[in-house]
């Protein structure tokens, strides 16, 4: 097999363009990253051709290419770019075999790569997709393949990544969430009646985005006035009660929620307690978080109350982007790219926070394999000891995350995207 | 009770303050109406005092008031309170009872506006509202009450109302459609997987914002593959051949589809899984319609699915609002106090289109009786002869409302609003 991948080399320096892709779920700030990555790209002397793969590593399996060096050439194109939300270069769910298993995925990596003398792969993504960067540079150390680096670029709006202070795309999607709560809570303090209304906010299994809601608060509105994180266990009577409890200060409320609470023994909430309400087809209704806890507050408390899910807007929502986090997701791509020309190996680009106020921070490079497949969940001394909200120090945390505005360009009234043929 | 109400009367001379009060569902532009005719009565010569009646008209026969001229005196006052969604005064759902069957009612609001030396009241709402203002303007015409004016200022989101070519309030939540499907849009796209995308969007009756959805093809994207108007009768079974038709067309696409859609019998979509409630008019009590949909396709197609409601965002999120919208918003409340010192009775302020390109308006004043209680739904010929899209001429009128952008002030990460202590 060395001797395989030995005849096909070729001299380190004919092999130096780049490729690039995107994986997992969509962000505000992915498309940043990948700006970054070209633009540092563009200023490097290690570097020849750009190139995209287009959905992710199966993509690049498929030797689904777009050039992206002359394509990507005007202030213009990279502005476009990390205002345009998603990935630009589509993504995919593709989880790669072990080497040992079905080492033909590998070589056939190593294939594509030196046919079109590509020697940096930068792939940006979540942990699924830094599990792929590991097994790739696994694969290379073992076979000693050492004239293709690989590199990841992280993000995630779950915020779940170990290894860095904070993930992009996290603050863009926080300051929606932030931003909304504010706007809905200006909403339902119309009328003199009470009304719950309920806001699930994604989050299996790390509720940093449902913390955000707090920063609602910033500006001196009441913000939820109940913040249930999927790190500890819900109890439906303690809801209740927390209900009842606050609807004594205040007649209207927003409460928010981790579509992924679950109860003591770890089962989701959506799961275990349905409305008994039977669809079209005379199947049973299965309905989302927010909708069983707006069941049990009729039911139980007998107010007014609605649900309403966040869904895709949270993560799609670029009009309404962090600065912060479009130029630190930018920064990463810059650094993933610095990573990989200076010959790093299964690294992720990463943020270490040096202060909150002013705040501060530091682009390092981080071994992959501590990243990949692990999940940084909300430490339990941010979360209030009511069980019901966030501390100070989560405030501390997460304001820097979402100031600035990104300035989006308008075009005929809406925000303007790149839609590159793919 | 004539004489009961001349024994009371003032000369009209000393009654200059003036009353305002909001009501109906919150919209993103309704303060910016009201900064108008602050602002136009702050440079009235007619106008002293000037009063917000908390909760609308509930408020007023409650004597609610807040003072409107001192405490709202900057630039910077201004600009935030158009730029808070929602109706900073509160609201109310509170119908009048007709003067011949409660003529106490009437009587209580005619002593309140006198004992505060009101002659003026506007009231910013949708057609229930001017219901209010019409039989308030009836009992004074009938009992010859002369020294109050009484003027509608309108704003709905659903853009039904009828005699104005469009709402205020209407173009900010178009604008937010548009926009955030051009953005689901480009997170939808990302997989090679086959998947729809329902978005349910407000509209009972109206589907002018469904209608919306459209221009979000505006910089080039390819839009809702299917739209659904509520005014053309929906077949579930020209819904399924729809789908399959598209599929072939495009693996993933939306379906923009208005909450309100119901049958050739005219019964909601959505009832298969309503429940009958009623809100405080007796309308029927319904949501649910994306679900409905999401499980028709789940069963009848079998791909990936899901649904997504726009909810309370499309009318509160006043950070994306149009400025077009804001502008006329605020126009329209000079020209209901510009009315009421003239002396008009029984109208609403409105807007004439003189043209669409270039788009120009002239600010007119209509007669409420024919504003209240009517319905101005999408005409059919705006709605496309294949029964899911809409026509060019339906792009026309609706391009300018979304034009322009609100220039939001942010602080701390989020949008700042006013908040007024009532």
């Amino acid at each position: 097999m060395n001797d395989y991948l030995s005849n096909q080399r070729k001299e380190v320096d004919d092999m130096k363009n780049l490729l690039v892709a995107q994986s997992g779920g969509p962000t505000a700030a992915i498309n940043a990253t990948l700006a970054g990555i070209i633009q540092a790209a563009q200023t490097n002397i290690n570097v020849n051709n750009i190139y995209g793969a287009v959905n992710g590593i199966q993509g690049v399996l498929e030797e689904r290419f777009i050039e992206l060096k002359e394509s990507m050439s005007s202030t213009f194109d990279f502005n476009l770019l990390s205002q345009t939300p998603s990935s630009a270069l589509g993504s995919c769910r593709f989880v790669l075999d072990a080497w040992q298993k079905n080492e033909e995925q590998y070589k056939s990596f190593i294939n594509i790569m030196r046919k079109h003398d590509i020697s940096y792969f930068i792939y940006i993504g979540g942990n699924d997709s830094m599990d792929t960067v590991y097994k790739l540079s696994e694969y290379c150390k073992a076979k000693k393949v050492e004239d293709i680096k690989i590199i990841g670029a992280p993000k995630t709006i779950d915020n779940d990544l170990a290894e860095i202070d904070h993930c992009p795309g996290f603050g863009s999607a926080a300051k929606y969430i932030a931003a909304t709560i504010s706007e809905l809570e200006r909403d339902i303090s119309v009328y003199k009646i009470s009304a719950i209304t309920i806001v699930e906010i994604m989050g299996r299994n790390a509720g940093w985005l449902t913390a955000a809601a707090a920063l609602s608060r910033i500006n001196g509105a009441a913000g939820p006035g109940l913040i249930y994180l999927c790190e500890k266990a819900f109890s439906i009577e303690k809801f209740i009660l927390d209900v009842e409890e606050k609807m004594k200060e205040k007649s209207s409320f927003i409460i928010a929620v981790s579509e992924g609470i679950k109860d003591a023994d770890g089962n989701y909430i959506s799961d275990q307690v349905q409305s008994g309400l039977t669809d079209a087809f005379g199947h049973k209704y299965i309905s989302g978080t927010g909708k069983v806890l707006e069941d049990i507050v009729r039911e139980k408390i007998g107010c007014k109350v609605r649900s309403i899910e966040l869904n895709l807007m949270q993560r799609c929502a670029a009009h309404i982007a962090s600065e912060t986090d479009l130029n630190e997701a930018k920064m990463l791509g810059m650094k993933a790219l610095q990573c990989a020309v200076e010959g790093e190996i299964g690294k992720m680009s990463s943020i270490k926070r040096i202060s909150s106020n002013p705040y501060r921070v530091e682009y390092i490079s981080v071994p992959v394999d501590q990243v990949a497949n692990h999940e940084k969940k909300v430490p339990i001394h941010l979360i209030h000891e009511n069980g019901h909200d966030v501390t100070e120090e989560m405030i501390e945390y997460l304001y820097p995350l979402i100031q600035g505005e990104a300035n989006t360009l308008y075009e005929n009234g809406i925000p303007k995207h790149i839609i590159f043929d793919i």
